[in-house]
């Protein structure tokens, strides 16, 4: 960490100040004296020095970092991919490119196992399914809740895929004990409380992006998992909200890059919110993998014009089916290939 | 709602389509027939009608609200001002401009009473301080959680100030109950089941707009609370998240005079987590109050540079209370008053 | 085009106001009386039709576009692709991936001769550099400028390749007669007097979009220049401008399927700018690919520590090899062959 | 200029890279050594140094400006308030409110001037008018252009209100001689050939911020202007572009005082444009004058319903007569006085 002070302060200031910065936080402070202005050096693990507190003090122009302030999912200190293997099949990371495809609403019985044998059919390792549904209106469905969660197994038992559902509160966790991957929502990526919780659980977590959230608070996030005690993480990118309004969310494709470099943790992209329109899903999911992905997360409902929720981005299992065909072709081309459910 | 159709729609698909709309939605839907298109009506209430649902419909071309979807929120169904009145003079709304002044962490006895005691001196109708603190590291500090509470609960004692903080978890509730306005943080606008929680209870909830959140979005937010069983909900523009990194979040002004035009919910405005710098509270708190806000949050600090957080944007005691006596002043020309405690 | 009016409205004031619209806009107007509100469809080709015009009339609610607003750019009135081909294999559209390599900026005979074959070598079909730059700053380089041009000139002759420059000003024109492809930059791309000059020449524009424009705007600005009579228009995303800051702008990768299937003009994809960071160039420039992408624009310098701008985001000679070889790999897996200049 | 060296940089290469950096530019470089990396300090004017090309080397980690980049527009270097005055009265800055008002288009003579004697009436200091407009779209109306610039120089007279208007390329600026103000519009804002020329020019410049431009970018476009000899420039800001759709643009009220404290030059609010509904124009220009802002720019139509432009957003004589007097009350308050026009 660097800090410029203020032109004009005395040694003695600086002094008082290094002194005090070093009992703070564990840190050894060098001073530079320069013509105009004085600049300090703090050496050690700097992750836990409160910037904003340092930039807050009168003698202080400017702080900069210059180590990352996430450790754990920091690439620098554990080089090699994380993986997140299920089992018969189902992983992603390590080269195993993993689709998780299903509805965006658990809605019946019917519909769920039919989702889920399609995509399975069609290539997808996971079967993805919301019962707590985050919904921007209280008059809006809101998910089947603990029914969906039963009708998500039930469809597992039936295909042997693992399942992956979003979690809205640390109050439900009980009812999650037999998910597979625990999703957490764009909305909640800074639900600080929530991701503590998840930390203490044994299962993978499928943490996204948030709306207004840039890729260091991604890594903020997956750290407070990762520091109580969960290192299984995989990324998500889903798009971030900009001025354009003709897709629902911009994706960020160079989250992908990025993500990968910064940190060994899995990256999974979701065209389907990122655009929010069906017919983009396609070349989304095809750039994502071009990018580096290691997984993609699609929402497939047999009847979108009638599902309960995000219609308008679903695919049919038909398109579905032609999008993991495309996927199986173009993966080789990047170092990838497909995880596939064997049961 | 406007559903414009795609060209082509043969008049059979059009009356079974409509068909369906009143069936699902309890609407009664008329038919335009234009030269190219086919326009619908949907004449009643249209809130909880699923627009993307409709949108998803192969035969739909576009879709537009022509009613808010909110409705419990509204001014249209309320015309008259909701005021938050605590008596003894702490009241927020309905001409009375209600100041929420105090540290953004509650660090220890010494420090809360004595912001509480200098803030209530200068004018401040309400105290805040935080005791649950969303940090964006784990390593940074947490907040003194439960005794930070207590510490709160004590400073109200001696000052007689209300006490205002935030809330992360639905799982806290019970900790709150002596509290008496509940906050809910930006990071947590759209935790949807702690807004179902927080309906549920008697107090009044100070809910920040997230910093990628639309002001219709927090409107929604809003009517999450309101929708179940709790009408007492002020809004609280603090600044969203913009291209800009000059200030820490752009304050949207604009939002003061829409959520009143819009709501008869009372609205503050925060410019010390809006801007993210000290000196610029003043001229923000001041444009706010010009813009119509009832009520502003403010950090006061006795001590910023030490403060364990947000030292760089809080005042000290003498600041705010120079800025407290500029409002007191310029309030009656904008039809104002400043809520003054009385004990 | 749809628009709803206020409640209350006579039928007296719905006529009066049809009339006017038949008259203003050579359109015809049909009403549609519902029980709570009346809504008009306007017939015709309402292009011209000024919607903030309308939007403003006391009587009127709210104003829908149902046709887009731009016509000679538009897909529906010319399904088929325009091709940009300058001949000897330099291509752009129709299936031929056409890359432009090149420095940021032209800085001396030596480094242009040799970039330019050192690309051509590698596979670019046509070769890049700023004559004329855009700098935030007055006292950063400015380029050139006529000797730029001069010694782009020179470069084409030992090449072969065409040239691609950028253009500030109209009064400059005269000196970019024997220019291939003329540039419009980002920062310029609603200078509106610009692009109506622009289309009275008879090159190629490549037409980037600019940091914060919407997709449909950048179409109603190729739409100028093909309004005043040059159809020749290549779009170019760049990135656009978001709270992100680890990349210089955000790539909006579905920018490149919509404009393709909104429009009939080829679209290219810079990721040199929109990343502003070298070692994304190439899993940008693949994710463009894949995406859809037509062409690549592509910063190029034989030593970029030295360059005398945008350093940061060139490719050295040696890895632009290396990404011109990996795209001629994937390029007919999504249905492209690379443009290669034969001389 | 602080830049951090990647680690396991050797002394000969620190060495060789300070001399590189004070050869090329006139600097001074301090180097410290610290245990895990190397910073260098650079000394003297580094305002011309180019950030970019330093981060582009291959042993640099980061830099930091330490210093602003612009000078001839920074408050360190001429403590004074700039005060843009034109005579009897018509006065920007120095305590001097400056209300610019009048229609978004010139229309005909009658409505200028009819517009020109009611704004002067009710309390403008200057009279503003398009003749050359930027439209998105090619088909919409464009302005009267000379002949509108004629037209404003007839209500001048009739009315003695300095006129106010926007320029759009270099070519037109010979019919601008007889203009008083010279607007640029926010799409020109790094419009550079413009700004090059308008600084040679001897007529003050009202410079608006673009859509997406920082408050560092638009003062350093008013350095361009100042830098090419002219250092009468008006600041604007006029809304920008975020993800908020309710508005047209967000109105960045931050910017007022931070450009206040940055720069010397008068900082003028446009709450026409930055809301584009006319009934927000009142709250925002009451939050300008609140923030400190000297001066305002309105949109006045005397026929808002059938403007050629902007319609939505601008006021009727009468309700800029109200708003001219709610400003003339509170501007005291805030240390200013209403510029009024004495003929």
């Amino acid at each position: 960490m660097i800090i410029v002070l203020k032109p004009g302060v005395t040694q003695k200031q600086v002094e008082e100040f290094s002194r005090q910065l070093e009992k703070q936080n564990s840190v050894k402070v060098n001073a530079w004296y320069g013509e105009h202005s004085v600049v300090l050096g703090l050496l050690g693990d700097t992750a836990a020095v409160d910037i904003e507190s340092i930039g807050a003090q009168d003698i202080v122009q400017s702080v900069k970092r210059v180590q990352e302030p996430y450790k754990k999912a920091n690439r620098k200190f554990h080089p090699d991919d994380t993986v997140i293997d299920l089992g018969n099949g189902s992983a992603i990371g390590g080269g195993k490119l993993g689709i998780i495809a299903g509805p965006c609403s658990v809605e019946c019985e019917e519909q769920i196992v039919q989702v889920a044998q399609d995509v399975k059919t069609a290539g997808a390792g996971f079967l993805r399914g919301g019962a707590f549904k985050p919904r921007t209106s209280p008059y809006a469905f809101q998910g089947l809740r603990a029914e969906g969660l039963e009708l998500l197994r039930h469809a597992r038992k039936q295909t042997g895929l693992p399942i992956v559902t979003e979690i809205m509160s640390p109050a439900h966790l009980v009812l999650f004990e037999d998910v597979d991957i625990i999703q957490v929502g764009a909305r909640n990526m800074q639900n600080f409380e929530l991701l503590k919780e998840l930390g203490k659980c044994d299962k993978p977590i499928l943490l996204k992006r948030g709306l207004a959230n840039t890729i260091e608070e991604l890594l903020m996030s997956a750290e407070y998992i990762m520091a109580s005690g969960n290192s299984r993480v995989i990324l998500c990118e889903r798009g971030i909200r900009t001025f354009e309004t003709m897709t629902r969310n911009t994706l960020d494709i160079a989250a992908v890059p990025l993500l990968k470099k910064l940190s060994h943790l899995p990256v999974v992209v979701d065209p389907s919110h990122a655009s929010g329109i069906s017919w983009l899903v396609e070349p989304l999911a095809l750039a994502a993998v071009a990018a580096g992905a290691d997984g993609l997360i699609i929402e497939v409902h047999n009847d979108p014009p009638h599902a309960l929720s995000d219609g308008a981005q679903s695919l049919t299992p038909a398109q579905f089916e032609q999008l993991a065909s495309r996927i199986r072709e173009i993966a080789p081309l990047f170092g990838k290939e497909l995880s596939v459910r064997q049961d």
